[in-house]
């Protein structure tokens, strides 16, 4: 049984609010019945109105951008912190100490273990005694361990898409763990707002291309969550790729099956209950458009023969791989419904 | 003063559901707290799912389209037709006999004079009696008719724009009705399901065009609702370009003084309490990306010299401009709140 | 030593010249320093100038599509037919008796066995004593055999870029047959003309899929070509996707080493005289927008660790992947320089 | 009578061959038969491999970039600037003294009147003894002056589309010269390699909108040209909008005219012998996408009544606009067929 749901509102701050992640919190939070944005902060925006940075805010949110040095967040019952990595691990003292909860969008707090953080992120992590405490934010995993938590690591895009399609076969020990493949497409608004002259339209239409080998960072991350389902050290390739889309991530993994199953029965069942996970029929297709502007992730499995498995996984990487997913966890810890102010629907056309 | 609020709930009916109109208008309904969407139809997916048809609607919309000739309307308050020129005059005896209101989002019962109506559109007005009747689904201009009305005459997209544009300078009667130049560009989602190879992806991407002269059918419309603010026969040209963007119409007119005024307090006063209008800061420029899939119409005013003005106006094609109003109309119908299910704000990235 | 290099005119027809193969072969022909185009039929289009229906054109191809029914090849050295699958053979024998040699763009004499081709493309093959006759256009692999051929089966735009990315390590033994996974993504021009609503500008803008499983019809073309230079029979997983983008197709290929090597080298050794291969710097990521509109595929190399292997191998589908490698192939076949009328550099921006 | 053709091959600089217009320079020389680049400069990437930053040239230009500091024009027989304003009139001296031949594209030489460049750019003019001597390069316009200059100023991109529109109106004193409305729209190539965030891909793809006002710079370029071919002072509005396409300028301009005449024989015939206008039939409605990667401007003309006319006109902005009307004009200084190397066709799909 669920707990009985929450109707108070809860007042947050919101800080690297003038990033990719930091707009779509504020647009999805401007709207979410139950929040009331206390302050945000944006160190190239600072002073400026929100609505006139982002005219898509007038009317819904006509508040400064507060200098990160400014702000205070006593008011707050939870901050978002939508900023790069490095950077919430020098702030999060002050915030706890605020009193407030936090949902960290960045990596800072994703990893247990800190030689693998600093070993991927190249440098020394400054509130590492806070690593063990921190939850990983994938309701669909953790949801028990977010409701009491005070630091949520809200999970990177691409492992969101991709644990999400591992999930089921982990948890029935169903894939030799040593062979994981997983070939990942992301649309340009994951190069942030401050990417350079390769990201711009005129460079980028027309234009696909993968990168990040030999190690994205996010394949420590998708490894450590494996692990922790899996008796062996897995063997994962991970091999991210550009697409000319504004948005989304489309995943496909391939797989070796340990034995036969009745796979769609398999992630029908533990998704069941999900508000946030949609199994498609058996061997049909996702699309990214189909998840645009939504918190959904869609599934669909396909066997294509005795011993392979593929399993297509698709997210808005700004939503359900970032600023949605922070929001579901903020319900889900407040104890509100836990899909409150993220039902939009994909648009077609 | 405004009329109390209701908040009984209303079941609707929509009539060409698989259209690129009625596609939206599904999104905005099956997401509005009071509405329950009782019967959808479409001649070319009857029987299936919309949901199978359309994946973004899963766990939001499973109901099956119905054959327009199955369907009935006896347990509708309200029925929208989204259908082609010259299917609202058939169907709309039936549907008015079944004692629902009516929203026709086509162009059949936009204009007062069956003349016009039949020369524009080529064949003659089926339901000719009911064109005094309908009331033109513009609020801003209309409102007080719409509450009451029981067929409402959804104004076309290109005219939306253009008359929320033209609207507080006829009421002045500040510019010369027979010279105004209105310049309109649309995304291709204007071209609709059925448009062909022309508007593939493949076709259409790079790719920038006018159409419609000399005389495309919207102009009739733009001409009959100045002239109801005009003493003098007002002297249009309208030339519509599609660009390779899905959504979004963005028009300039130019238009000439009659006098000097203070050109924004004259916009601002119009719209000062119109809750989808939104009058930008003085000679800055509106963006068709920061209207999409929201409901409002954003306009701005420049006067580059003495005699000269130059309006912008732009809206998504799709809501403000089709569905997005007709759910404003249906709020104003039956004395819900203005703006209720029409909060989603644009996204940007 | 290469053979002389001749000068003398040819004269070409193109039966099917208004599909997106045919328009992309009269684009290139038409600037051949060595062509001149005698014919060009087109079912759908017969009539009408070519450059009435493609404006493009205007000045460069001012003569009209010819009914099919209605063309001779008698003046023709060379007969193009980019036609769907099943028209080719049952015109070959007609335009073999003209005297022409033909280049088939479609898939008919793509496959050695019979059963396989009736297989794939369900249906009986009318022309079968020609398979053994056809010479698979791939340049890189049969250039010498292309030279005196009388039929070149013009290879697809899938296998192409996937078996130019493979060839190297089949040639030297040095991956496993067994485990091949193609993961392939293309733009949205390779569905062709007289594609539906799906590809329609309004519904492909920012969407991502995959399709064809469980077996397109090119992994049956990838696997002939592998097993040619494989002793034992191939496993081959082709997955392809669909990207919003016009043109490019983007192929990366997971593979497993069965020994060390310097790879690099291999490639630059394979492909050191090759006009249109480009084996980019070890480690590199290629991408579509820089082989746009032009012949050239490029490949890079990747060994993210011990026993894996991944190769990134991206052409322009209608280019290297359809009519410019049939010019490539007419070159050879007539003694031309092969890169005659192929020099065009992808734009940027 | 033409003069004799040339086949002299030429070498030529090119400074700032880092820029869109640079590269795009490359792109066509690079494929020119009777050009040799010699040198190619570029503060930002100076040192490396014009092939590295771009790889669509690699074994096509795999020289470097050198440091403007360090390059000399001795061996050139022609330098094309490709800077940002204000370069070209500091290095002009210092070129023309080497002996070389200048086209300039950027606008530092594109007024005759020193105030009004000084006015319009904000500087003082560093070169103006040069001013009168220069040839505003429209070759439509002034192509005898062009063969023998020393010093061309390439048009810029609006005033090249907006001119060829109006050359034939002006010419015949056809229509009012002090009521010109020309409504452009440029893809965003037109910003340049250096555009900021606003640009990115994220934020530009599915966004329009005007800028500009209340005076772009090529107004003022605009009506010196039109003021040479009028008694009057000239009445332009000059609205630039920017779409979500890479390249591509769609120009809409609308006109009063003073008479009756026969339009379409009017352009015709001013046209009949100009190898890169063409004039569609009367009525018409030319698309960007068939000028693509091509040097035609192609043009139609309507009169949707008695008194008004409206004119299309579109070019590929980084062609016709900026880099092949430079060579266009290069051909015809050096006694060069003057299609040579500009014969590429645009592509569709």
């Amino acid at each position: 049984m669920n707990p009985p749901v929450s109707t108070t509102p809860i007042n947050v701050g919101v800080i690297g609010g003038a990033g990719y992640a930091g707009i779509e919190l504020l647009r999805l939070l401007s709207r979410h019945p139950l929040v009331t944005i206390d302050t945000v902060t944006s160190q190239s925006e600072a002073g400026r109105i929100v609505s006139e940075v982002f005219p898509g805010f007038r009317g819904a949110l006509d508040i400064p951008f507060v200098d990160p040095r400014d702000a205070t967040y006593d008011q707050c019952d939870l901050v978002f912190l939508a900023t790069p990595p490095g950077v919430a691990m020098k702030e999060i003292h002050l915030i706890l100490k605020s009193g407030a909860r936090v949902i960290d969008l960045s990596a800072d707090f994703r990893f247990k273990n800190q030689d693998v953080w600093e070993d991927v992120y190249g440098k020394k992590h400054l509130a590492s005694e806070l690593l063990s405490e921190a939850v990983y934010g994938l309701p669909e995993r953790y949801r028990e361990r977010i409701r009491t938590a005070r630091l949520i690591a809200n999970p990177g895009c691409y492992p969101t898409a991709a644990l999400l399609g591992l999930l089921p076969l982990l948890k029935a020990d169903a894939i030799n763990p040593e062979r994981i493949i997983i070939n990942s497409v992301s649309g340009l608004s994951g190069a942030g707002r401050a990417a350079g002259s390769r990201f711009l339209f005129a460079e980028s239409q027309e234009s696909f291309k993968a990168y990040g080998l030999p190690r994205h960072r996010h394949q420590a991350e998708i490894e450590q969550e494996i692990c922790s389902l899996s008796e062996r050290p897995p063997g994962v390739l991970f091999v991210p790729h550009l697409m000319p889309s504004v948005r989304g991530i489309h995943t496909t993994i391939y797989l070796e099956a340990k034995r036969k199953m009745d796979w769609q029965a398999l992630y029908l069942d533990e998704y069941q209950d999900e508000p946030f996970v949609d199994i498609l029929p058996f061997a049909s297709f996702p699309d990214t458009r189909n998840v645009r502007t939504s918190n959904v992730c869609r599934i669909s499995v396909h066997a294509p023969n005795q011993t392979q498995l593929i399993v297509f996984s698709v997210i808005d990487n700004l939503v359900k791989g970032a600023a949605g997913q922070a929001i579901q966890n903020m319900n889900i810890m407040f104890g509100l419904e836990e899909g409150m102010g993220l039902q939009q629907l994909p648009s077609l056309p």
